[in-house]
């Protein structure tokens, strides 16, 4: 079958071939839960770009060449005896991490931080490919009115993003303000999941005219360009008090000490996007008793959950769709800016 | 009456005197709901030489020379025509706060978030004195098996440690492990704090025999000399996974970065000793979901519990008296760790 | 000034004359913290009835004649030397309950759950009148662009809705089920309050047309007729599982069997409304580990937050106004169930 | 091998043979992840008693004759291909709930709440035999300083205990009073529970002298004889307001009213024994807004917490043995209130 593999590491991002098309083996039932996904879309991620970076290098083992993908959606394609639950021909989207279900974590229903996990499309062979080998643990059945290409990056960009914004929304109450830096592909599903959780105020804050228009797209009332004028203008909204809940899309560059700045006291700084590095004196922490928020993919309920949303249009995702022929100028594209909401590779 | 004032900063803990008794005016009732304390026992905090060495300068405005001394206790004294509950004689702790009962904060009972608050030995005459003002709303009255200058510290110091490890012990579970890095002043309440309200393990990490002899004491099971082998022995003791909780009275030299090398997955890392900074790149948030979360000093309703928790004998202060003449010698001591448990002035 | 008086109960509802329009005297400033409202609308609420009809005469102690009225919304007209956070002529909500704001519920922020609690309309002179006396601590600032005669039924009717649908929202998750049961004068503030707080799906049981098309203007989706219909319905929509809120604003004739077999096993039911009695077997409740919560107004900073849905247009009250003077008649009318929404009486 | 079995229900309690000793067959391993436990302990529960007398006849289906006993710990004996955390030899507790780990309520860590679960011993053959078939999901690993027979009922009785406990631990703060009505098999685990997890102050009321010289040597320090005096006692005790927590596991007989009225405004009555009704009026439910919990067994996560404090000995269980071929000597003990906690049958 067709597949685009990692052959090498790519740090200055020179390509202009980041991943190789080229035939790779087709996946087999091996466990009697295992299940093979005929894939429909797989999401194109912000962290793909950092594994072509080689940024991931040092923190999960990989060996190259491996096809990476890790938001995965299509239809149950085969599967192991004890699968129960799902049919060949099921329309499925796949939470991207291979669970357990037995480790202290998988029994309390945590099992983003399974102790025997492993990510297909990171720590093995994933998505940008035409067949997928998965577990049943790992599938989450979609709605009726639900198309997988449609979906596919809420399998990690959509499932972390509303895994952060429930957790901001548990604490919200009218009132409060909560804020967006970074309105792309997983800020623009948080927002929604905010206003669906919880009745704060929300303000925006990006730098791109591009995400700026989504934003407005979808209702969001309170834009601010550039993260400057952010902190100014959240504390202007906020009797100069900060926002209560701060969700930073974006992790560096400056979010990190902006997002800070705007924070309220006993409020919560949500960290998502990474690159950049946490600074803090102590006392700043113990005078305003902020918390600092670190957030992990969601779990499988998150994604459940999430699935609901969307079945209701209540979570709408900005998608552009590539042919997995064409997946280095998609990769190209979303590394210059141009991609409104997600990329999407279709086999 | 007689009081200690500081006249200034001495950055370099110079001394001798840091602190100049002498005579400083009464205070007198002015507003309907204004008490008045006869101070049994003020405690010396950490704070206070941070206060000396002019750390807190720019922190909060506060007009020398002034009378710190922020953890206080005694008796009612007089009081304003509106004091409902208290009398003459009443045996009081006082919530160091002034707050003013009505903003957002206070009304949600999260009153050491009052946007109006007053710090007295922080931002005014504190209890370093014979008599204090405050309001009726900062008394909590003592069990009847308690006298003032036992618990004094528990005004600042106990509350806080109360503060953060009720916080703690409310996600703790049976099998977790919960780390206290610093068993001094506070850290030998945030032990007994977290023994009375959860049924995890506690591991009790300081580099002082001073400081472990008291760990000891108090029944501590766990004990490990020096922070290095903190982190190689919390790490041992949970299957390298590390502590659901970790507190840190320290938060200077190390002992930051060694805190959060304890910190499990999915844990939290609590931060209350200061001078240190926070330093963590953002991806390492991310891959390990850790919470980060700072830690004021505790609501009245705090207080409150911690007198409970006093009265019933669960949580025994270790203090030294020294008379309010030898203030300067108290510091001295403090400056150069020779106190177990804390210090209280007796006027 | 202009009253409404309730001079004797009239359990069968004879009527026609319920309360007495006479001339009462003028409240007057007595404590520092006393305030003096100029009613702008007070709502009339079933519990009025409750009233008249002596159901509650021996669960507060009041003595006739009084004025009943518990719904206030209007303008500060004088004040006690030690108001500081208002002005005359500041429109504002009354918290219903007069609470002391230093015992140990109101410090926690629990104010509806104070000790030494008085409940102007219920347990001394309320609302059908000119002007009412409270206290600084029951004021809520209305939004700019909110009269106070819309929404003085938030202070009871609205208090209470939101407080039990918050606690409800709190535990709901997107693919949840909520059922409001009666769609009156609370029902359809706890719809919009659980739509603006949560995501879950909404089902409305109610057996009369015009509150069904109450319901219908607001956007509900799932309305069904007769709440025998709502037992079949509502586990028809969940799989035969149950929902996991039932809101139960009826609290007589059926609904409470109702509503218990509505409730998903782990789920909860709400009782707000009463007039009948629970009764279920202690195996039923083990077996299927249900709750059973009880619903009082709400707090202070419930009240805080329902304004601001109010202020946002988040949160529309239906509301008929009537003359003070026509007071008998609104009575009339409310109990014979031709009120579409609630009832506003006007000085 | 060797297995007792029920023939009849017995609904007057005649005896003398309540469950037949005869030869049943033994289980086999069919399903990949099937364990067979040699058992070392069946603890005898009331709800056995319950089951005799055909309570639950119509609550569950089962056909007659089966083998009885839900509350089993032992050996791992013989397993499937593809149990993977454990081997032949290692001593385990069963969950006595067979889950299937994939629907909605397992996936959140509430596997008590499974849509397909299993309950041998009430549902299909339980532990009153030899060996037991259940699956690898059920069992939890022992601390090693713990044996089968001695912990056999916490599998039910003990985990049924730790799970309302818990619950009631979670908001019971230092000040707060919890009550415990019945000090018999699951009635003393939850003090201890309570104990370790919690600083609330814990008031026992049983009318057995048997049980309150438990409770005694388990260090209670407010014992009341009686549940009459109990309400009275519990008022006195806690300023006429009540108790925060009261925990029912007597759940007839009065207990219910008793306990309702021991319930202080805003708590909450937790039931766990069963035999009577629940019956309240409404309006009292919403005056007081206390809550009324329904308690099930609990999660896998509640048993592997439990087991924890067993192995720390802050959990003790007094127990005494029999021979499984005295098992209707036990039952009859049991049933004439004969033992100080718990039987534990030996086969």
């Amino acid at each position: 079958m067709k597949g685009a593999r990692l052959y090498q590491y790519d740090s200055a991002f020179h390509g202009p071939e980041f991943l190789k098309l080229e035939n790779v083996p087709e996946p087999k039932i091996q466990d009697a839960d295992d299940v093979i996904i005929r894939i429909g879309g797989a999401g194109l991620c912000r962290t793909d770009l950092h594994i072509i970076e080689g940024v991931w290098r040092n923190k999960v083992s990989v060996q190259l060449p491996y096809v990476p993908g890790h938001e995965n959606a299509g239809w149950v394609e085969d599967m192991g005896p004890e699968v129960r639950r799902f049919r060949k021909g099921d329309a499925v989207i796949v939470h991207p991490l291979v669970t357990d279900g037995s480790c202290s974590a998988c029994r309390r229903g945590n099992d983003m931080h399974c102790e025997n996990g492993m990510f297909p499309g990171i720590t093995r062979d994933g998505g940008f490919t035409q067949y997928l080998q998965v577990k049943e643990r790992n599938l989450v059945r979609l709605p009726e009115n639900v198309a997988p290409k449609e979906i596919a990056p809420h399998a990690d960009a959509g499932l972390t993003a509303y895994h952060a914004a429930s957790k901001a929304a548990k604490v919200l109450q009218p009132g409060d303000s909560a804020v967006i830096i970074g309105f792309g592909g997983l800020g623009h599903i948080a927002y929604q999941v905010l206003r669906a959780k919880c009745a704060a105020r929300i303000i925006v804050v990006d730098h791109s005219d591009l995400a700026l228009s989504l934003a407005e797209e979808l209702g969001a009332k309170h834009l601010v360009r550039g993260r400057d004028n952010g902190v100014r203008e959240v504390l202007r909204l906020t009797r100069d008090k900060g926002a209560e809940a701060v969700l930073d899309f974006v992790g560096e560059g400056g979010s990190i000490e902006q997002g800070l700045a705007m924070t309220r006291n006993a409020g919560s700084y949500y960290i998502i996007g990474y690159g950049g590095t946490i600074q803090i004196p102590a006392i700043d922490m113990i005078f305003s008793e902020k918390s600092i928020i670190g957030n992990l993919v969601g779990t499988y309920a998150d994604l459940m959950e999430l699935m609901t949303l969307a079945g209701e249009g209540q979570v709408r995702l900005a998608t552009v769709f590539y042919p997995l022929d064409e997946i280095n100028r998609a990769i190209f594209d979303l590394h210059h800016g141009r991609i409104k909401g997600r990329a999407v590779l279709i086999p």
